[in-house]
C-alpha cells in the first residue's frame, strides 16, 4: 500500500465524526489525531473567501501556523492573537475581534476560526453571533474542557463583573474539529479540569460510562490514545444528544449544569481565572451530590464514589475557605437557570440520573453550604 | 351603550392588529391611538415578573409614566433613561443596559420594554438578544420611522466607528405596540425622516401605495389620523410580509435596503446623528433611482416622480458637498449585503418593483455618484 493511502486509511480508522442534529443548523464534530494540518476538515465549512483565525498567546506559537497551512491558498486569511486566560473573557476583548474584522473589511460571508480553549471559543462564538448580525465560525478546541464541553452546543458569551457568561448568545458553529494530538501540550491541571466535565456526563446520564471512567482514570491521565478517544467521543455524544433535544435550555439541557451553579459562584467570588472552571465544577458536583444525599436521593456509598473519582482526576475536593453561605447564595441567585426568585439546581436521583430541581428547602441548601469542607 | 363599552367599541374600530408570521417566533403588531396606558396590550406579552422599561431623556418625560401606569401592579418594574440620539447607539450604551439588568438581579425570564425611536429599539433589542443569551423584549416605537420600519422584523444592534449597525443580532420582539398618538409630539424633521421609509415601501413593492402617498402627502404631514393609520398599517404589512419570507436577509429582505447603501455611507461619513437616517435614505433612494435610470430601467418621468415625492415629504434632495466618489465607495464596500468584493445594491426595475443587483458596472456607479447633485 503506498504511503499516502496508508496514511489515509489510518486516518479513516482513528478519525470519527458525530453529528449535532439541529435541523438547518446541524453540524459535524470531527474527532481524531492530526486533523489540524489537513485541509479536508476545514475547507467544506468555510462560508466565503474571508477567514480570520482567532487564538491566544499560548496557543499561537504551537498551532497557528499548522492551522494556517491547512487552509486553501486562495483565501484571504487574517490572524488575531489575544491574551490568554479566563480573566480576558470580557466584552472589551470581544470588541477587539469586531475591530479587527471591520479593519480588515470583512463582510457577512466571512468565517471565524476559534483556535484555543473554552475562553477563545466562547468569545469568538459571541463575536461571530453579533458581527453583522451573525457570521460563520468553526470551533477548533485545544483543551480537553473545550473538546468535551464548551465547543459543542452553541453557548457563546463573556463574563460580567456581576456574573459568569451573563452576556452572550446561542450561536452554533459550522463544525467542531477536535485534534486529540493537541492534548499532548496541555498542562496537567487543565487536563484535570477537563476531566471534571467528562465525569459530569457519567454522573448526569450514563452510569456505565461513569464505571468505565473509574476504571480508566489512570490511563486517561497518562494520555492513552484509545482511552482518550473514547472518553471524548462518549462525552460529545451525550452533549450532542442533549443539545439536539433542547438547543436553548428550556428543559433537559440544564442537566449539563450539574455542579455549575455552585461552581460559578466559586469562580465569580474568587475572581475568574484563579480557580479553573473545571476545578470549581468538580467541587460544585460534590456539593450537588451532598445536597442530593440530604434530600435522601444518594447514599453514603455514592458520595464516596463521587469523591473518589473527582480525587482520582486530580481535582480539589474542598471549597475556598473565605466563602461563607452568603457568598455562595448571592452569586447563585443570579444564575441564568433561575425562574423568578427561586434557585434552580441540578441534583442526582442516582449516579447517572440527574434532574433539574426547583424545590430545595432553603434551610437544606444553607446547611449543605455551611457544612461543606473548606480548605 | 354604557361608557366603558362605548370606549371599547371605539378602540376596537380604530385599533388594528397585524401578525409577523415567523413560526414559534411570530408576534403581533398592534396599531392605534392611546394603546400606551392600556394594560391590555402589554400584559399578555410579559415573560415573567421582572420588567425594565428603557427609554431616553426626550421620551421619558412624555410617556414613561403612561407606560408604567399601563403595567399590572404586582410586577417588579425598573426604569432606565439613556441619552438621546444616533450618536449614542454604541456598545457602551448597551453595556449600561446590561449593567442595570445585572444590578437589579434580573434573570432569564425578564422582559425589556423599548420605549422610544429606532435607536432605543435597536439598542434594547440587542441588549435583550445578548442578556443571558436572550430574553424577551417588547417594542414601543414613538417615532414614525421606528413605527413603520425599525421596530418590526428583529434587526437589532449598534454602530461602530467603521460602520453603521455592524454589531448586532436578529432577535424578534414579543410584540410591537404602535400608539399613533405619540406622533403628535414628534418634531417635523423626524416625521419627514419617517416618511422616507414609508415612501420606500411604495417604491420597492407597491405602485398603488406610492400613488396613494403622492395624493395624501399633505394630509400625512398634517397628521390626519385616517391617512396616518393607513400609511403605517400598509407599511407594516409590507415589512411583515417580507420579514416572514426571509427573516435573516438571505434574499428578498435585502429589498428593504433600497437607498440604504448610499444612505449609510452618508450617515457614517457625516458622523451618526448629523443627518437623520431617513434624510440619508431619501437621498440614497434618489441615487439608486438615478443608477436605475443609467441601467435603462427607469425613465426621466419616474425620476421626476421620485424626486417630487421625496421633496413633498420635506426631505433633502442633494448629497453632502464634502463627499466625493471615494468617500462613498469606501463606506459602501463595507455594507453587510456585499458578497466578497462586489457592492450589492437595491435598484428599481420600475416604480414599485425593486431588485437586488450585483452586477452594476463600477464605472456606472462611479459616474452616478460623481454626477449626483451636492449642496
Amino acid at each position: 500500500m503506498p504511503t499516502n493511502a496508508m496514511a489515509l486509511s489510518q486516518r479513516a480508522r482513528s478519525q470519527r465524526t458525530l453529528q449535532v442534529a439541529l435541523g438547518e443548523r446541524s453540524y459535524p464534530i470531527h474527532i481524531g489525531p492530526g486533523l489540524l494540518g489537513d485541509p479536508a476538515w476545514i475547507t467544506p465549512h468555510l462560508a466565503g473567501r474571508q477567514v480570520m483565525i482567532v487564538t491566544n498567546e499560548t496557543i499561537a506559537p504551537r498551532y497557528l501556523e499548522l492551522v494556517r497551512r491547512g487552509l486553501p491558498a486562495d483565501l484571504e486569511v487574517h490572524e488575531l492573537v489575544l491574551p490568554d486566560g479566563e480573566a480576558t473573557k470580557t466584552l472589551a476583548c470581544v470588541s477587539r475581534i469586531w475591530d479587527a474584522l471591520l479593519e480588515a473589511g470583512f463582510n457577512r460571508r466571512c468565517t471565524l476560526i476559534a483556535l484555543g480553549g473554552g475562553v477563545i471559543g466562547d468569545m469568538v462564538g459571541f463575536a461571530a453571533a453579533s458581527y453583522q448580525r451573525g457570521v460563520a465560525f468553526i470551533q477548533v478546541p485545544t483543551t480537553l474542557l473545550a473538546q468535551v464541553d464548551s465547543s459543542v452546543g452553541g453557548k457563546t458569551g463573556v463574563n460580567h463583573p456581576l456574573g459568569k457568561n451573563m452576556i452572550g448568545a446561542f450561536w452554533q458553529p459550522r463544525a467542531v474539529l477536535i485534534d486529540t494530538a493537541t492534548l499532548a501540550t496541555l498542562p496537567a491541571a487543565e487536563f484535570s479540569a477537563g476531566l471534571a466535565e467528562v465525569i459530569k456526563y457519567g454522573l448526569i446520564r450514563d452510569a456505565d460510562f461513569l464505571a468505565w471512567l473509574e476504571e480508566h482514570m489512570a490511563a486517561l491521565r497518562a494520555l492513552d490514545p484509545e482511552a482518550l478517544a473514547w472518553a471524548i467521543e462518549r462525552s460529545c455524544q451525550i452533549k450532542a444528544e442533549i443539545v439536539a433535544a433542547d438547543e436553548t435550555e428550556q428543559g433537559v439541557r440544564a442537566l449539563l449544569n450539574l455542579g455549575h451553579t455552585f461552581g460559578h459562584a466559586i469562580e465569580a467570588h474568587q475572581g475568574y481565572g484563579s480557580w479553573l472552571h473545571g476545578e470549581a465544577v468538580g467541587v460544585g458536583m460534590l456539593m450537588a451530590a451532598d445536597l442530593s444525599r440530604r434530600l435522601g436521593w444518594l447514599g453514603d456509598a455514592e458520595i464516596k464514589r463521587t469523591q473518589a473519582i473527582i480525587d482520582a482526576a486530580g481535582l480539589p475536593l474542598a471549597a475556598p475557605a473565605d466563602m461563607g453561605v452568603e457568598e455562595f447564595l448571592v452569586r447563585m441567585r443570579l444564575d441564568k437557570k433561575n425562574i423568578d426568585q427561586s434557585i434552580r439546581l441540578v441534583l442526582m436521583r442516582a449516579l447517572g440520573d440527574a434532574e433539574v430541581y426547583d424545590d430545595t428547602p432553603a434551610g437544606l441548601l444553607e446547611a449543605c453550604i455551611q457544612d461543606y469542607p473548606r480548605k
